[in-house]
């Protein structure tokens, strides 16, 4: 401990921990320090490229509030919400996959029933979506609560917008499936959107030549008892980033068809087209019940 | 891109990074991404504890400010800062070995003439500190910029304090070598402290089975042209903290003795004892000069 220098460093770091009494928080700890000390030795890091991680990591933190959180996008950009959602998700054949949860989700969204409209004010082409959700025995899963969330015409959640009490709780509701495992809603249609790229996650895409686009889709969570929560999306087919997501959450099976409609004033009370949605989730049963 | 999994994620990710024409950034950045990927794999991170780092983040964020820095904090437990400051700053036998700069160091503190007081209220014992400065081959650097900062006898330093404007620059200063190389100014003794411990950083180590504590020190920086910047502390020996520096920032080249002298009203103007430091320190040329 008197003569630390880049060769005894990690040893060193490592064996200040001998005394943790939590065994997965040491053991996770060892992995994170021989990793990070493995990064730096690996790119000989600079202690001007460190000061720049620090600086990096100080905006992250300041532009974050509870409305927004740079933190979960740069964990999204670099593919690491991805890898944890697949290997905490790995289901038998035959069930709907997980992808990521994203920054978007807010607690407590109104309850509604079946066939409402959640849009609620926020602005797009009318869209219906209905579906069942199922067990993989093939059986319907009744009262299943089903959380969605979604951005409108210009990509922008409620959470996005300006804190005026006027986009509360737009284009996202929770309803329960009902006793064959069916639920709908009218919404808006989804449409790609950039994920917020104004702090230091979007500066990092920019000069990694990358985009900050997101293919459209529609945010679910599925929560039944005896069977394991389901977060995912639904993607639309045909969207032209589907091949680039930003933060890499794309799986061929969550890629759906949002059917275009002519315009039924009688139907959405406008007189635009319209579009529906028809997905059907299978769930795993849980650990527990199995 | 339409079928990530968490085999395929990885390419997935340094794929994206292909349009990047910063070749340093994308080099850095490959290896970021492998080392986060591989952490994650390694521990099978679960979605809970992934949700735990992004909280611990979120509170480091939150805590950081002008005046406090505690990504900087965790960047010194985990050791990733002496990695960095040894990996970059490799010197011939015979120069001063340099150690972590530390979040405390404060831009423009008030320049002094040697001899000067820079305790400025700070409490502790009084304590003299004098020195050369000189380059490898023996020749006093005359006119080299020394700044120094230290806490005070409660461990804090000037920036822990309230923001009354009562503690402003003390017990740090910057002061000139003369023609020999020398320096001398009077302050107050070094004690051992505990870096900020009241936020996620101070958790962790609590969790980890590690104490907070630094043994007692001073910091200088110099600086002079045609000379490397040297960054280092002096450490007191017998510090009881010396093997266990909660940042790994000890060497043992850089420990030294603290005289103990018995009170001198008519030299430190109190009756209690006081305390000497004599270190000097032996720059490297720096490469473009050599
Ligand atoms: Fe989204
Ligand atoms: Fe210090």
């Amino acid at each position: 401990m008197r003569n630390i220098n880049e060769d005894t460093i990690t040893q060193a770091v490592l064996a200040s921990m001998a005394g943790c009494r939590d065994a997965r928080l040491r053991e996770v700890m060892t992995s994170l320090v021989q990793h990070v000390h493995a990064f730096a030795r690996e790119t000989k890091l600079t202690e001007a490229e460190w000061f720049q991680g620090i600086e990096f990591l100080t905006r992250a933190g300041h532009i974050t509030d509870d409305k927004r959180q740079e933190f979960i996008l740069l964990s999204d950009v670099l593919g690491l919400s991805m890898l944890v959602t697949a290997q905490n998700n790995a289901k038998p054949a035959g069930c709907t996959e997980a992808t990521v949860f994203g920054p978007f989700y807010v607690d407590g969204a109104p309850v509604v029933d079946n066939g409402a409209d959640i849009s609620n004010g926020a602005k797009g082409a009318p869209c219906f979506v209905s579906g069942q959700v199922r067990g993989i025995d093939g059986k319907p899963v009744p009262d299943a609560a089903l959380d969605v969330w979604q951005s409108d015409d210009e990509g922008f959640y409620d959470v996005q917008k300006p804190a005026d009490g006027l986009h509360e709780h737009q284009a996202r509701a929770r309803l329960y499936t009902d006793a064959q495992g069916r639920f709908d809603f009218r919404s808006i249609l989804a449409q790609h959107y950039p994920i917020p790229h104004d702090g230091p996650v979007g500066c990092m895409l920019e000069n990694l030549g990358r985009h900050p686009w997101r293919p459209a889709h529609l945010h679910f969570m599925i929560q039944a008892p005896g069977y394991e929560r389901l977060i995912t999306h639904v993607f639309r087919d045909g969207d032209k980033y589907l091949d680039s997501d930003a933060v890499f959450g794309v799986r061929s099976s969550l890629i759906a068809d949002w059917k275009r409609h002519d315009p039924d004033a009688r139907k959405t009370g406008t007189n635009e087209p319209y579009y529906s949605l028809q997905y059907d989730f299978v769930l795993n049963p849980s650990k527990k019940a199995a």
